[in-house]
């Protein structure tokens, strides 16, 4: 790869798995050059004659910091995420080895997530002093959006993960946000400190003896909560956190089906839903995941990024912005300053 | 009580914990003497001098098959549920012991719930072969409604729970809803069968075992299947199941915000909602928890509904009628005979 390519904003280009997600190529090749013109470089990894053809369509794109890498191996939606280990040649994980040897600033995949966190984590390895890696992502909130983690990765945990994955979100809102001091909430049945499970309270009072320690810990919050934006950050285990995600998709579009039929009953709500359209357009923009781009699975040594299957164009280019962000913002130094594993001065107190 | 009050619904009146509640006797008195016009008659069991002075506002309601118990102690929404204990002439308790002194049809409370559960618990006893009642409790759904459980009354639970509950959801949605077959899902974080946690692996083998002997088991589900209405039954521990309520109700809550807000952005658009008024009330409907009333403590012996602290009249209407429609539907007696209590024919085959 040539100095030239090199964009003013990120210093390395992101690694895409054009490959990756429902729709393949397409999406992916359109998304890496929205992201390209806006000044991102991009290493687009898969078969190297269809992302040519397909990059052809876009008029100037030869002069754009686009580069393909060959990979002829994708792992499919259906295939499992173990894969990985025996596919060297997969595109996923060519994207995590152009990371690991410095050639990438981070990896972007809509493909399998499963296959792109087993990647991440087997190509990376883990920050010193985190457990588990999480897959941290946003929800939409009165007042902007609530982070949420771990969002899957880890069905059975312990409740020191809570703790570090605090931190780590932490560190990734005041790098991707500029928060000063994000609060963290413990995702629990009852506000009280002594409601929930086992498991919660024993996070609860770990999570409470950290507060003013680089964590800022507002206490229990209840479902309700994270749309109600009562704390930046919500931890929860990748259990309940899932379910979490995946509820608050499957909820905002059943009513945004509901309130289509609405607005289809009748003449005179016809001509209602005609004159709103514009606003209730902003709406459906506002809760649609495709504004964040994509999650980051967080705690492991190098920067992945995790989008939706289903991802269009605009969820690319967002994933790919976000991810050259974080590499310009320092965020993996800074994580593993948190964790005091290198020497230079933490960024967060501890 | 005389036999006069008895209404040709229910044999036996409800009994109502008129000062539960987030707004005291108010909704409480309205709702019964709506479902008293509707032919339900209730126990009005709380401070005698006040209710009396509240049923006095509704023209006709000394004709109504409503009677006042005497009950002045009351547990407070921010007291201990563990005060049920103590306070025997607390209204709910009065209202558990009406029911099991076979003086009253099912125990109804928009009170405290936690208080509710204890005094039920207490009360009743449970039903031979549940380990651990449930709070059994409705999401609206594409297609009608999805019936959660357990929606918050046990945060720490077994495998062997799951199965339980399964059994009691099925009879309760046959004598409730005429369900013939209703279908069971495991809510997990993959629909593939190995995918959840170990508790939740373990709870779909025995499910699986299960299938065909009194339980139709789906297989897994995920949280956007809840608002799809995948299955009619989605099983999950309470922990679970209690953020996936209050998130489920935060989200239509800042959804509907959000349409408010977008159909009063501009003079169009406060046209288009204007007209469109009408129909986006029917919506909002449909989103309200009210709709059915409150949920059931399922597992105990004895019927006891637990409603939200926010309930207005029409919610306390129709919880009375829901309790109601349990009794003279034999709800109990049908739950025992599905766990082989009573020597009678199970209505669910095992």
């Amino acid at each position: 790869m040539s100095a030239e390519t090199r964009s003013p904003i990120a210093s390395l280009p992101i690694a895409l798995d054009a490959a990756g997600g429902d729709s393949g190529a397409a999406p992916n090749v359109e998304g890496a050059v929205r992201a390209a013109r806006a000044g991102v470089s991009v290493l687009l990894v898969g078969e190297r004659v269809a992302l040519h053809a397909e990059l052809g369509k876009f008029q100037g794109s030869a002069a754009l910091p686009i580069e393909i890498v060959d990979a002829s191996d994708v792992i499919g939606m259906d295939e499992h995420a173990s894969d990985v280990r025996s596919r060297t040649g997969a595109s996923i994980n060519v994207c995590t080895r152009l990371v690991k040897e410095g050639q990438a600033a981070a990896a972007v995949s809509m493909g399998h997530s499963g296959a792109t966190m087993a990647s991440a984590l087997l190509t990376f390895g883990r920050i010193r002093g985190v457990e588990r890696p999480a897959i941290l992502t946003h929800l939409p909130a009165r007042g902007g959006m609530t982070t949420l983690l771990d969002a899957g990765a880890n069905a059975d945990v312990k409740a020191s993960y809570f703790a570090q994955w605090a931190r780590l979100a932490t560190v990734y809102l005041k790098v991707l946000e500029d928060q000063e001091n994000p609060t963290v909430g413990l995702l629990s049945i009852g506000e009280e400190d002594h409601k929930g499970s086992a498991l919660v309270l024993e996070a609860h009072a770990l999570l409470r003896g950290l507060h003013g320690q680089g964590i800022n810990f507002h206490g229990n919050v209840e479902g309700r909560d994270i749309f109600l934006g009562t704390t930046d950050i919500v931890v929860t285990d990748g259990f309940t956190g899932n379910v979490v995600l995946k509820l608050a998709e499957g909820e905002a579009k059943v009513m945004f089906g509901w309130i289509k039929d609405a607005l289809n009953s009748g003449l005179k709500s016809r001509l209602g839903g005609l004159l709103a359209r514009g606003s209730l357009r902003g709406l459906a923009e506002r809760m649609d995941p495709s504004t964040y781009g994509a999650s980051i699975l967080i705690g492991v040594k190098g920067l992945a990024f995790i989008g939706h299957g289903s991802a269009d164009a605009t969820a690319v280019k967002n994933a790919l912005l976000r991810a050259a962000r974080a590499y310009e913002g320092r965020l993996l130094p800074r994580l593993e300053a948190a964790f005091g594993e290198q020497g230079i001065s933490a960024p967060v107190a501890r």
